[in-house]
């Protein structure tokens, strides 16, 4: 019997979970294991100072566990507290709100996909890009087509296995409609930055981090098919971050190194 | 002026921070911008869910600021509330524990790193390994060897800039003594993982997450340049994760996602 592992970062009670958790109960055993609260931005952290807790409930009819963690806390502990052994794939997501772009290593989805290939699991990330923010809209209504493009990425990975070097896929679904689907390459960026200061009742300033959306994205990559076009953006990622053609041309900076 | 922005993850009062900042004081005008509060292991965390506050205090001479937030934050409020510019450097460090093979995006000294890189900063991450555990040793004394590596590297960076293609370099060095230096890529992992089960006082279980360093690691990796050869190893990394040979492989993907 297939394992298949649910996770996500925006918490057990997301309807992004739940779709997702529909989405692959055709395709094995579905276990969920998601952070308690919303743990979004949390990249690929992992609770090195502190325990981690878990209670054990039912979603869509599976078993579920809330970890009072990080999205990688629940790949850890479906791995090595609940199941025991290694899923044959992990699902991270639905994410509600796009992963694009090199900035992906901040997504909580993307990170518990991370982790889920650093332990050897086939592991694809899946988010839904929206072009309004998610508090004004009911994300349920529109989960299922991202849904059926999860499930059918999600067989496919299960039948072939994933491409050698190819260690988790990061899927982005745009709204409907949907116009067609592209693998790409991670833009560089997907927002700006801009640090929004305010003062707090004490006089005190603090600051809200926030951004706008990147629009000029070169074509090819997952910003481009997603904000453009318009289609399913898949990129295949490495776990290796080496610039491979830098080692050689630091070697200069071995010898400042090593003289004197 | 150049400006030098010295971030970490250990938090601003770590005496690894106060080894970065006395390191590079000679090279420019420097600011440190560091987590109020040990962050180890939260990567490139951002926070998006919660506004920040800093605190100003001084550090070795120099214009300090406590952020209640993530090293990512810190180098945002950095650049963004207190330069209000971008620096010529980033340095996050020096960490009391090395970070170390793929699993380096789970460090926050390394994420922070990233995300200077991704504000197009040149960025270069510093560790120090120790095979003893940094709560039994008094790091102050063996920090001044890993200061000199730092101020190196960065007047190397700050002279000739880094390699077309490279965003961060990804330091670590070991105790003394130091055999060496090395350009390396990153292992594929450097620790095991393993969770401990334990009962809370009301029965109830939880979980620490735990793991046991790599030992066998391959020659040119960064993992065998630190633990095995006991050299300075020095990973060019890239923000892109994109595995591209992937692009093409993954091409009957998209016609399984477009068909029916």
């Amino acid at each position: 019997m297939v394992d298949v592992l649910v996770v996500n970062d925006d918490g057990i009670f997301s309807p992004g979970l739940r779709a997702a958790v529909r989405a692959v109960k055709g395709l094995g055993r579905v276990t969920a294991v998601a952070p308690a609260t919303q743990k979004s931005g949390v990249g690929r952290s992992i609770s090195l100072l502190t325990p981690v807790s878990i209670a054990e409930l039912e979603i869509e009819g599976v078993k579920a566990y809330a970890v009072d963690g990080t999205p990688v806390d629940a790949v850890l502990v479906g791995i090595y507290g609940v199941l025991k052994r290694k899923p044959e794939i992990i699902v991270s997501g639905i994410n509600l709100g796009e992963n694009l772009s090199c900035e992906a290593t901040t997504s909580g989805t993307v990170g518990a996909a991370m982790e889920g290939a650093s332990q050897g699991v086939a592991s694809i990330a899946v988010s839904l890009h929206s072009e309004s923010r998610f508090n004004e809209v009911q994300p349920e209504v529109e989960l299922e087509h991202c849904a059926e493009v999860l499930r059918r990425c999600a067989e496919y990975v299960l039948d072939r296995g994933l491409p050698e070097g190819v260690d988790v896929l990061n899927i982005n679904v745009p709204e409907e409609p949907v116009r067609g689907a592209r693998i790409t390459r991670l833009a560089r960026r997907m927002y700006t930055t801009r640090l929004q200061e305010r003062r707090d009742p004490r006089g005190r300033r603090y600051f809200w981090i926030d951004g706008e959306p990147v629009r000029d994205a070169e074509p090819g990559t997952d910003v481009h098919a997603v904000r453009v076009e318009r289609c399913i953006s898949i990129s295949p990622l490495s776990l290796d971050l080496t610039f491979h053609p830098g080692i050689e041309q630091l070697d200069d900076l071995t010898r400042a190194l090593e003289k004197g």
